[in-house]
């Protein structure tokens, strides 16, 4: 099988070129001009005039039924990963969850069961460690050789997923030594719990708490905390869902001088804030999830971080619950109300905002939302790329389509959208995984059973 | 005439594929994978097995037979533009240089003169503004128009190139309007002239004061000095050949911010230092230029800068003068000594070594060498990348060859080699520019009427 | 003639105690518990209960009688003075300027004849160097040894009291070797020029122009610009008039670093703002002055740097011209308007308003307008503290006065109050010059003959 | 009893008058010019013709007999505070150590218990708050009452003085509502212990380990989050002991920025380094305290931050042990060697040793050994100054006088010095306590029942 995509323009991290792609069986095989792509003798042409012709997204951070305070994240791999396929995702990176008292390699086993003939489109795994003691240091090696090499740890959560700064820095010493990358929530879990249970103590309990009680400073602390740990011991690091300019200032000081420090940040830090959180009616739940939505002059911030590669990736988050029942679950104590957003369909279609309104140039957008992604987390050149040889994970971009957002026509399986109503220029035509075509104009060509796991090297950008 | 570049492994910015190149005439026609290529049916084929397929470099800041002080550097057009060919460069851009009193146009003229039929490989300019005026501001446009889009100031050589904080202003205030480039030299040269007096009332005559009387602080102190005025104007900065950490400091600053500054380094700054210029004989003079070389430990910031991208790229400043009745005009007085090094031909070997040693990845190497060039002065994607439709400037490069530099064997029209001895690893095998092969393992095939002037675009990386 | 001040809280640089003064003579004779004081035989007594009683307020930035642009500031010396005094000032240090072409000198003798026996309050002088050469250069030693040991250039007003870079370095050097300070008037005229003729030629006349074309950024790069040629020469520095938030970020980096490098700000910068200078009817030019006034939000920067010292001095830079025939010169041209406002007699009790408002503490009012005045002019212990052997320069300060300013009440020569209608709470009630009471109550009881000139030390501050 | 002390130089914060000083019983009574002092009839004079006569020094770090791993610091009370006074110390604020289950009260008592009748000069307390809970946080109010206004919290030592980030915040949280202030031990003691642990498994055991296990990046750290935690919450912070130069950085910046953020350094720090540490037969045990010995060049910035006054505070952490039997209990382990070095003695010396090399100003050896430590701690005007109505804690010194530093000599109860053979330029004289002559030349005169308990007042320094 031979597709053609002809006429379109196509996209790296570099900028645009014009050019005709050649898929074969899964892969691309060929980019070339068009009158050398004359000479191609396809089985099937894909007229991309006028599109962008772009590498699939890759989103490194998503949280497919994810166990959480007593329920699960809404979305399983399945309608997740269809979701993310819709919006011109072509690969997630999900993270399996360790469990205190269990193994890595076990809770490894019980990922690659529920994701195994379950997705849309091609995955991989971070683990979170959540025990670290002699055995499951050991384990990350195995876990780097079985295609797992980045590992998140939590400042935050006390009891649950939070680690002490002497168990962070065992794992970092092993990331050190492997070459893996430690990820990292970075928010000071410890003092956000007192500040919390000072708000209950005076009636504070509505979702709005939830950011009062985990200010920029015990975010930007716990970057600057985390950073300090990894200089200690050589570590690479890459900060998770940077939401916060003075958590930003913390990764720039780091990156200027040189040291392997990265971080990502999401949609919802770029578009949305603490007015949303404060909707009544509980409403504010809907957008509660950690670290918490700023006050509005951070996305500016956010947005220049984007420019300068201080923030180096988009990723979403994903981790849906639904109001009902979900999120109701804090009605009367904020804490209680499930961390997480839904969002994984919609961050290719809301970055490209950000080129329509020149906050990044098409070439970044390109960057953040896949090429480096798949550097940073061990994939280039198989993904992240228009190039001879990669997976032919390709979008078709329209920038001039219309389109408005609605838990109405959203794919993801969770009750309401956190964009609800918003109006977005540009919008995904075709999509191919590994040269299927899983998305064209407005269906769904794809199966749950296409996607396959993705064994992922080191991060490609360490010094 | 179509070339096969075959099993070489494809190097760009974002790092390396192993596919197969097709040229058809000037332009690349096809990458594709070897399987594919298989269907090519070339005139000629280029065994790249085991070499690295990579854009040609772009040495954005040359300086082919200018005048300086009385005598002209000592490479023709025709000998430069050879030599760099020689060491895989296949675009430079040269500095055109306003002399007081005439216009921008008719330098640009004069220029086209000097450089049109005498060019080996592509070549564009830049134009150097001596002379701020409602006339020169006005021929700004008209130089825009023509594909010049950078224009070089200084803030050294008072008398000479200078202008004056008010005339930079105006300058700038052109450049953003147009959206060019406005490069700058920034040392003090005001205070520098007054240190340089003092050194010689003191009788410190020798090449050696050219160092001491040029201090870092002057050279930060114009940098951030420059990016003020850019901020309070609005345009496009880039620092041309920053030898300093402190200057590197000010630029990483402003970058953080997301201003649109930019600023190269030389290869010079990377492995020679102020111990250089102490060398007796008046040996000293051979490495006088400005900024002056520093101490050894800048060398170390100024790796780093080239990692972390505060230095976006890697330039020669070209311009050699022999030592011989050229450098010797500053016998007894060091100020009367030309300033300038000769560069062109070895930057890429040079900075391969960055790669052997670790400094740099290879992805960084053809990106500051070759891509990012290629887009900051608007040449992108004609140059800077193998891509269809893009110019057929490609350079096979041999990663395990041996070679030692030495001014018996290089081609430069200067008696002398900076870095005379160097035992260098890699070296280019063949040289392609616009699909014609140039230099073919010893042997040059090109010509020196082959280059072709090259319009330039603005900027691609304004925020 | 013995007097005995009882009952008050003595203030000095570090804070509060409970103590009688006794005066002797023109000095200091005594501090002693109101037991031991008991003791005391005083021809006369001030009683001081419930009142502060601190040294009396050292300017050291005034221009009486000042040429600007062919009129003279309104306040000879002695109105000028004669206002300080009123307002708690026993202090000024006035600025002798020198005129291109003549000689420190001469420049001197010139001031003290105006000064000599016309001023109510003691004073001593600083140097405006206009015209560095080989003599100012040398008679700058001449100055010191004559008690004038501080030197001001200005980086602004080009074609006036410019001085290029290359001439500060040279003072700078002097400066070094003399351990004498160089005052900076840190903006850079060269650019403001070219900005101002722009707004001009764009038909912007109006007084509000002075600001708009004299950006923060352009007195934060001529500060960082006069810190590097400093560091550069190692000369002792003093930044006047700062204004700017981003030239107290240069100095605070510069301190940190412990060089020596001091600023003071100005009444008007803390309680004055652009919005007064977009008043209509031309009103907006009684505020002229250079730097001009800024947004407001750099007053509350400005506070916190007198609270860190980063800011070290308030002194007034008292420099008024009439509204009427004087800054009416400006009507049609903004450029034309004399820089400068009035402002000398009511700093103490401005900045007394900062403690009041909880800006500053009582021992940093203290602090910031006498003792480190003194100490950084060379005065101190003369002048600057209550101790014995200082000179009986006290003021009697009732802190729960209420006064309101206005040019229908206010002592200088000026027929307007940049302060007019300003409601303040505190006030001067007696003040001793050199133990004569020149002020009491509402009465004046000195004498234009009174005042000496003060021969200074060095500053002693330096690291 | 008036004792009059004549011919001297006054010393103060702020430089040196020349003054005579009358002590009427324990206070001063005056402070006069020799003329007005010879009316004085004194019962005694001392004659201080050549020498400083300055505040008593205040030591706001000692540990006098404090439990430590199952041992006691060597000195108790009696010979402690004793060997404070022959160095010119008259003032010490010890620290009260709740064990964890205890109250702060009951702690209180005991240390009132323990210092009662039993010191030769004046002391307060600091409370060290070990057990965080509603009681404790309640009685830190009663503590402020009883005239101990600091509190002392731990990041390092794990389990037995360390505090969670919550607790800190907790306390911090008190101590904004009261105006009191938190002490910070700020290392990370979390991340330290696992550092020692991996040592001690790799086999490093000798007391050098304690300070590569103890990097600065690890205090640095924990300065930076004390820092965000008393923005959090709106503390005033004192940082103790503060001995690298990346950890200054940090509180420079939030002073900077005018944050209530203060640092003491200790002489140790100042002119010991690891180098000591390293020292054969176990002599490095006798260097081992927390923070470690840093580096050589640290002590450079540390100098620079005293002059800027980023450190405000020369304390000793005066906490001995005997290197027999005491230090010993380490070999084998260095965890185990318990942590301090003897110092109470010496800092007055050792710091005039930064006055002869020019480090700092007779003015700043006066305020960071005594004014700043009495503003600090709500001691001033009582301590830290010459002035009538002040404690008549007053030492004569000798700027001229040479001495040799000894464990033959000094008067500490251990069995080495830190500083055996240093030898010094300058000596105390005569010290006063309270108007009683406690040490005179090379005798004792003093008491331990003489020094009394100082109720202190709140920090003199918050903005």
């Amino acid at each position: 099988m031979r597709t053609r995509i002809s006429g379109g323009t196509v996209l790296g991290p570099h900028g645009a070129t014009v050019a005709d792609v050649l898929v074969e069986g899964e892969r691309i095989a060929a980019v070339a001009t068009p009158e050398q792509a004359a000479d191609w003798n396809p089985d099937e042409t894909i007229d991309a005039t006028g599109k962008y012709v772009m590498p699939g997204g890759i989103d490194a951070h998503t949280h497919m039924e994810m166990p959480f305070g007593g329920t699960f994240s809404a979305d399983t791999f399945a309608t997740g990963t269809t979701a993310a396929a819709w919006g011109g995702t072509t690969t997630i990176i999900d993270f399996a969850v360790q469990a205190k008292g269990t193994s890595l390699l076990s809770t490894l086993d019980k990922w690659h069961e529920k994701a195994d003939g379950n997705c849309a489109i091609d995955y991989g795994f971070h683990m979170i460690v959540s025990d670290v003691n002699d055995t499951s240091l050991k384990e990350m090696e195995t876990c780097i050789a079985a295609g797992v090499s980045s590992f998140k740890m939590f400042m935050a959560y006390p009891g649950v997923f939070y680690s002490t700064d002497g168990e962070i820095l065992r794992a970092m010493r092993k990331a050190t030594e492997t070459g893996s990358t430690i990820m990292m929530h970075a928010e000071n879990g410890i003092a956000i719990d007192e500040l919390a249970a000072q708000a209950i103590a005076m009636g504070g309990t509505e979702p709005l708490q939830h950011s009062l009680t985990r200010p920029p400073e015990l975010e930007s602390e716990a970057t600057g905390r985390a950073i300090a740990l990894a200089k200690v011991t050589g570590a690479p690091l890459y900060i998770v869902h940077l939401s916060a300019a003075q958590a930003l200032a913390e990764v720039a000081e780091a990156r200027d001088q040189g040291q392997n420090v990265f971080a990502e940040t999401c949609p919802q830090y770029l578009y949305l804030s603490i007015e949303d959180m404060a909707k009544g009616d509980f409403e504010g739940a809907k957008y509660v999830a950690s670290p918490p939505l700023r006050e509005k002059h951070h996305q500016a911030d956010l947005w220049r971080g984007l420019r300068t590669n201080d923030l180096s990736v988009v990723s979403t988050d994903h981790c849906p619950f639904c109001f009902k029942d979900q999120k109701e679950l804090g009605r009367g104590d904020f804490r209680a109300i499930p961390n997480g957003m839904p969002g994984v369909e919609h961050r290719m279609d809301l970055l490209h905002q950000g080129v329509v309104a020149g906050e990044i140039s098409l070439a970044r957008w390109v960057e953040t939302c896949s090429t480096t992604p798949a550097r940073m987390f061990g994939l280039f050149p198989r993904k992240g790329i228009i190039a001879p040889g990669s997976d032919a994970d390709i979008v078709v971009y329209d920038p001039a389509a219309k389109q408005t957002l609605s838990a109405q026509t959203h794919h993801m399986n969770v009750d309401y959208s956190a964009y609800e109503g918003f109006a977005l220029t540009g919008r995904v035509e075709t999509v191919l995984s590994r040269g299927r075509v899983v998305v064209s104009k407005d269906a769904f060509h794809g199966s749950t059973t296409h996607g396959t796991f993705l064994s992922r090297d080191l991060c490609q950008y360490l010094n």
